[in-house]
């Protein structure tokens, strides 16, 4: 696999937006008062809800689609994914004018096949295991020449996701901390970039039933190994290996919130900021009212990560 | 009861404007390509759901208290409500610091009962009849002197509601039509007043099971006679006098769509453009979509009227 094992720096993330910006959206940055209020903190919350493809994930795909030299880019690009990266990079690819071969476990919901399938993006299924994903993945990538753009353990998408942070601190530039969720840390390890480099607090907030990135950050050993249950979708997957590396040398703490917890801070930023996020999304609220010790006073930047729900199966009903 | 019946004209909405302007959200416009694409006109959507108090109500009502002399302030403000005006008034009225009697039917819902006295309202129930609400009305109004602020069939209240048009003109001037919900009529008098002034046509959309407005229009007589049935609850009400008047002579057409194509409409608002609307303001887009005939090429302002939702009540479970 064809991942780019250099560390990303600062400079990375400020060339990132450069290229990209001309192919997603600059998100808003919103307030409530009812949620400053409740959590004695101003909070910024920037919608990446709102991004292209609907998540933060655009800024990844974009920014490892148009770096791709013109030889590298016309034999197309692949990953493997059943979620918002496989969509984004889709539209990215389809912007490129180069496929894009997506390899989705055959137990994926429809739904999200649809949206990789609605951008252009070529699915290729396999059996819902690791090996079988990856055997698919190299079988792709010999046929094709296809370049291998990851989920989030690679700099090009690290240095694309940190893009949301610095863009929110240009709006916003007296944040004391910014918080984003955990998951394999494509956007923690872009932001962490962009904190270290202003002096701003960086959080990471991950569901405790895929507390991987907690467990590897407090024995400073990379733990793998998880079944992760979680009503996160988007927060299943484990750490990466870059990631782990610049979120270990950078981040204040990771949080960790319950299901409960999460669903009940979606339901604030639903009812409040009538914004439509997924559960991965809530994950950051959450942990902002129940780690006060850590937010109280603070002007915090939340970064609200994709608004992709089924509506069909929503976990607010009584 | 101390309604105005002189009409309003343009420049009671540009008063307006400036009266409010102060103590209410410049709401933003969003559009979305894919929901362009599915109507082949260009959609210019006002967010009224991030407006105070969750919906445009609060234009009118905060208009109305803040037009009040000293004198009629002091003894505070009254109405029936038992939805948006009423949690709208009670917040217009404190930050007057003034009080606001709200009577409300002793069946409405715990959670706009308490959005009321979030705002500081003093809620005053009654049996759910309109003989009941008029009686206790009556009675609160002579017990205070409070000044009763209908809900919409007023013109301090149509003048209020108008500013959200004047705001959509201003931040889209090359607009071909505004379309808006109809229930008592507030909302759309006002936009018809600034689609005069503009030379931009002006549409409402009713619910099918709540259609008056469409049959007063159609047969030039003000009916009130309806039993009505809709998931639209902010579109239960009768067409108002001074409204039926004003949009009598002003009004392109009012289309009616049914609840089917209102939750459809809702679910694409909220999945395409990741904003929480409530059913009352989806009946526009869901116009659009059964009426090309009167959209295609245009380009049209929705006015996103309120997000106020109860989760565990959405109509979208399979």
């Amino acid at each position: 696999m064809l991942t780019r094992q250099s560390l990303p720096r600062i400079e990375d993330v400020k060339a990132a937006l450069q290229r990209i910006a001309p192919y997603i959206h600059r998100t808003p940055v919103v307030q409530s008062e009812l949620l400053n209020d409740l959590c004695k903190a101003r909070l910024f919350f920037k919608c990446e809800n709102f991004q292209k493809a609907g998540a933060f994930k655009s800024r990844g795909a974009v920014n490892a689609v148009f770096e791709l030299t013109d030889e590298e880019a016309s034999h197309g690009v692949a990953t493997h994914s059943s979620g918002n990266h496989g969509s984004a990079l889709a539209r990215a690819a389809s912007l490129r004018g180069i496929p894009a071969y997506v390899v989705v476990p055959s137990n994926a919901k429809a739904v999200k096949k649809s949206a990789i399938a609605a951008y252009g993006g070529e699915i290729i299924e396999c059996e819902p295991t690791l090996a079988a994903r990856e055997a698919m993945l190299a079988t792709v990538i010999a046929k094709t020449g296809a370049t291998f753009v990851p989920p989030y353990d690679d700099a090009r998408i690290i240095a694309g996701q940190g893009t949301a942070a610095l863009e929110l601190i240009e709006d916003v530039p007296d944040l004391d901390s910014i918080i984003v969720p955990v998951g394999g840390g494509g956007l923690l390890a872009g932001t962490c970039l962009v904190g270290a480099d202003k002096g701003i607090d960086v959080y990471g907030a991950e569901p405790e039933g895929a507390g991987d990135a907690y467990r590897s950050l407090t024995s400073g050993e990379h733990v793998t190994s998880q079944v992760p249950d979680t009503i996160a979708d988007g927060l299943l997957t484990t750490l990466g290996i870059l990631n782990f590396e610049i979120i270990k040398a950078n981040v204040e703490a990771i949080l960790l919130v319950s299901d409960d917890e999460i669903i009940s801070a979606m339901a604030l930023v639903w009812t409040r900021l009538k914004l439509v996020i997924e559960p991965s999304s809530a994950v950051t609220l959450a942990a902002v009212i129940r780690y006060p010790e850590y937010f109280t006073g603070a002007a915090v930047g939340i970064i609200l990560t994709g608004g992709n729900v089924d509506l069909a199966d929503l976990p607010f009903n009584p």
